[in-house]
């Protein structure tokens, strides 16, 4: 019995835009879709019955830290991940090599994906070989040795639906025969990653491939081939994928024209508005960024425009002219969070350091994606996308 | 129309153990009973809907945080502390006072209350005179006075339905005639709050009066002829309970001899689960303590003896003997966190430093204590309190 499927349900017109169903033995993902991070097995602050009640329905975590703490061992033990933190969906773990990459390389990664606050974090990464990468914990300091096919062993102990192969993540200022190298050696990790896979085989996983190329079109094609000649279930777009939004979207773009269509797609650590709107329009399935919980936390909360302050995407409700504001966040929105409380009162959480306060704006964030995805879904479903697009394109 | 009234529906045989009701335009509450903290209009880390699920009736916030943020205009204009902080239930305010006293006398009161950490603060009571007390504000230095009149304005402001009168907080180290002499004033200051509640008189609140006069009987026996006298709704039990555990029981027995049995009583800043055993043996109706939620977010949840460490009455997750111990923290509570989550997560999630630790633990043990007060209730109306008093006085 096969458990896992893609099928795409509803089409945009002649682009790319689509709708479609990934199951999983953890049940169903509509796509496009959001993936919500559970760094540790937790979504910060909140409990996955309160992540669940939005409407959330794909979450994953991180193979570095859940390596790291509590081990592999202890999660397999449970059962998987899905027994070890309550979440009962679909989930997907990475590789462990973004992070691993990300605090050896410094901050540029992190300054492409949006995570500047982990570039000031020492740089643990030693050496990177061959064979995979020699790092130091986090944690204790203890030496490290991470290598395709442990992080596949590892994932299959965490056992997600889904897992990454481990590649390399180049900074956007590396030159480009130093990303050429790096691809190549990724797509051989990336085999090694299969072959361990299919060694040791879990019926209930699937793996996806990774293209790496950076922002050159020449190495996007090279590594578009190779994800597309290998037994994927699944392809994600990695690498640096620029130094701006439109050359993101521009890289994005490129990559999706030629990547094969029966696969599900994800991109990777990108989750903003606009940007989940030109990724669905290049033909991306799904996104995942950790940033709709953590500007919850400090405080912020996502709204549609005009309100958004200074062209972002949220509005600050630290604040003082929230200090008497009665209103909800969004009026039109039905989360617990606007149900019951004003803008008031949130201001007053956070003025009084109350992480009730950001667990409820992580309610509101999270129902906002989740919101916002349907609206994407149903726009393409009912052949109105190329308008959605170009009204919420601004 | 009479929205509040305080009735006896069991008696244990011939002993002052009791169950009631107190009717409130919130909802009643079931006594004996437990108030949870939500010091500045919020459980710490988590919603008010978690806490409403695990059958909490009764919440209380603190005058002297929400006086300094928002502020009581911001809470009346939402229209009282129910609509501004989402909790729907009967709900208490204190008179500011206590901090107000403790931060200023330093750690004694703490120390009684089992408070520790607030020590640390410094000292910002500055002056106390007839009047009221002068205080700088912890939030900005600002230069602040409470009056039992001003106690009042700010509670009625805030619209909980049960509110007390300012009175003076006296540390156990005191004398017996500073005790005495404090005692007489917070008697003034308490008629001063009564004349001020019935003159901007809301037919939605009703205050407690407060029993002081230390650990001294006949200093006791004053204060509770004075709050009999006078025409409160309810009473509560405050100021010093002794240097022990035994001198407390003792001090709240004797005054809950000689307290007017026609109104529920309160006692003030106790919620051990042995204290709360040995409270209403005595006949009180309610405790409220923030050590159940407190204790939550550092990893401890509570649980019956014997595995309770050391004699405490509860387990610390943190312990390392908890990594791989895959059952619930009580497989007999129904909680969420005890039906979905293992020992070994709930550690794993401290180790990871993930707050979500602290929100389930907080769940779990404001369950907890709903069912400890349940077992109370259902003991004494089933006329079986004197067995399960002894039984669980160990």
């Amino acid at each position: 019995m096969n458990n896992f499927s893609y099928n795409v349900t509803a089409r945009s017109g002649h682009g790319r835009a689509h709708c479609a169903i990934i199951e999983t033995p953890h049940g169903c993902i509509e796509t496009p879709n959001f993936i919500f991070c559970a760094t540790h097995g937790a979504i910060k602050g909140a409990t996955m019955d309160q992540i669940k009640a939005t409407g959330a329905q794909f979450v994953l975590g991180n193979t570095y830290h859940l390596w790291l703490q509590p081990g592999p061992d202890v999660v397999e033990r449970h059962g998987g991940l899905q027994r070890f933190t309550g979440w009962q969906g679909p989930m997907l773990t990475d590789s462990g090599g973004f992070q691993i990459f990300s605090l050896g390389y410094g901050g540029v990664v992190d300054e492409i994906k949006g995570k500047k606050d982990q570039s000031a974090r020492p740089h643990s990464l030693l050496k990177i070989t061959e064979d995979g990468a020699f790092f130091r914990s986090y944690i204790d300091g203890t030496l490290c040795f991470l290598s395709p096919e442990r992080s596949v062993q590892i994932q299959q102990k965490l056992g997600a639906d889904f897992i990454l192969p481990l590649d390399e993540c180049t900074p956007f200022h590396m030159k480009k025969e130093e990303t050429a190298a790096s691809m190549q050696r990724s797509h051989r990790w990336e085999a090694r990653s299969l072959q361990q896979f299919f060694t040791t085989y879990n019926a209930q996983q699937r793996m996806y491939g990774i293209v790496q190329g950076g922002v050159y079109e020449d190495l996007r094609r090279e590594s578009i081939d190779f994800v597309n000649s290998q037994p994927f279930f699944a392809q994600a777009i990695g690498g640096s994928l620029g130094g701006s939004k439109q050359q993101m979207y521009d890289v994005v773009d490129f990559t999706m024209r030629y990547l094969v269509q029966d696969r599900p797609t994800h991109l990777l650590g990108i989750g903003g508005l606009r940007d989940i709107l030109e990724g669905v329009q290049s033909g991306v399935d799904t996104f995942d960024c950790v940033h709709p919980t953590r500007i919850a936390r400090h405080g912020c909360a996502l709204i549609a425009k005009p309100e958004a302050e200074f062209a972002k995407e949220h509005i600050n409700l630290k604040n003082k002219i929230y200090r008497e504001d009665f209103s909800p966040i969004d009026p039109e929105c039905d989360c617990y969070t606007c149900r019951n409380f004003t803008r008031s009162y949130l201001h007053h959480l956070f003025k009084a350091k109350e992480s009730t306060g950001g667990l409820l704006l992580t309610i509101h964030n999270a129902r906002f994606m989740v919101r916002w995805m349907e609206s994407i879904r149903r726009a393409i479903r009912e052949d109105r996308w190329a308008t959605f697009y170009k009204q919420h394109r601004g």
